[in-house]
């Protein structure tokens, strides 16, 4: 059989607070408080979302657009895993995958049109820019298998505790950040988004929020956020 | 921001007993005696999938190769609302979308090797040859959420009841057609596959499966499998 290859072209871009794939949650859900605007492209209208609204949930189909130059590896290690063992890539929801595609269920929380559809969405674990291929229902009654046996996902990560400094606390009252944005970046923080090989003390670690970089480092399970400085 | 486009590329092609669109069950799952071998390229080793079979269930993304041709259509028609209703095509889980990209939950039964490497599964709703782009474990803890409100997909199709005819039976005595394919042809029928609009008395259908064309006509809610025909 001949193999033959398909062009896909995005039909929007998701926008988010993470500027950059560290700190991005590893799932989605995971961070409630990370919002995303899909923002259809101007030839998709306001019709091709007709009853999407009724849906709690909607599958978002992305690409990895910014792993594409790393290829891909037969072998992952999964970070719930600690890095300790190899999985097979279809095996995991690793980025670096044959096609680079993206799968997250994300909640839907409404619909607005100005000039373009907007779907906005809660719950993303995308990086800001993210082009999106495909949206879908999400069908409870087809895909909700509570108990389908699962191999080494079984549980939620565990969480870090996430302590500011009283220096984080000041500038996240100088900055003007609101209450959404602070949750957003405790919530991320939490979820450990150190490389599964480094466990390194009193290394600093700056996650590139917005326009604002936050520097924490991690000790035991506490993580403490040191600084925030506005970049631009 | 410019839209760029991507080059997707087959890991492999899925083999199943449907020959044509027609009678391809709507949503994976429901007919469970529908199974299908996912043969991966060979660039795709053994190492690939090591792992996935801890998983009960996968998601396989796929190309819905038979309507590359058609394009799109903003609104369509559900056949789970009679042809009546128009919905959005996003919130539909129709193959006339954009990108024409299919997502579905498969039952993962075994793994095997063979030169290739062939996935085992069931309750596939895929035509025979469909490209597929990608395989990801189910994630339970992350994807299933049986609550989540989801328009008007809220309960399975109501089936209908399918009888064989005296002459269908002789014929899947004399064609050797074993149980396994027998089920498989009844619960495909039971899904009622004909086109929403056509609910015409008397009408024969022909649904091929494997080599074979299956005839049936529907009454009420009733089908009667009238001739099973081998067609090589």
């Amino acid at each position: 059989m001949s193999v033959e290859s398909f062009c896909i072209n995005p039909i929007g871009y998701v926008y988010t607070s993470y500027q950059q794939k560290f700190g991005v949650p590893r799932q989605p859900g995971l961070v409630p408080a990370s919002i995303g605007i899909l923002k259809l492209l101007p030839e998709y209208s306001f019709e091709c979302v007709r009853g999407l609204s009724d849906f709690e949930y909607i599958w978002v189909h992305f690409i990895f657009h910014q792993v594409l130059k790393d290829g891909w590896s037969p072998l992952i290690r999964p970070p719930r895993l600690g890095g300790k063992q190899k999985k097979g890539v279809f095996a995991t929801r690793s980025p670096h995958r044959p096609n680079h595609l993206g799968l997250s269920l994300v909640r839907l929380e409404k619909i607005e049109f100005d000039k373009t559809v907007n779907l906005y969405l809660s719950g993303v674990d995308f990086v800001n820019e993210t082009p999106v291929i495909d949206v879908k229902p999400y069908l409870p009654i087809i895909e909700s298998k509570p108990d389908a046996l699962s191999g080494y996902v079984n549980s939620l990560p565990e969480k870090l505790l996430v302590n500011w400094s009283i220096e984080s606390l000041q500038q996240l009252n100088y900055l003007n950040i609101d209450y959404q944005l602070k949750e957003l970046i405790e919530e991320s923080i939490a979820q450990d988004p150190r490389p599964v090989h480094q466990n390194i003390l009193d290394k600093t670690y700056v996650m590139k929020v917005n326009q604002f970089d936050v520097y924490f480092c991690v000790q035991d399970r506490i993580a403490i956020i040191s600084q925030i400085v506005l970049t631009e």
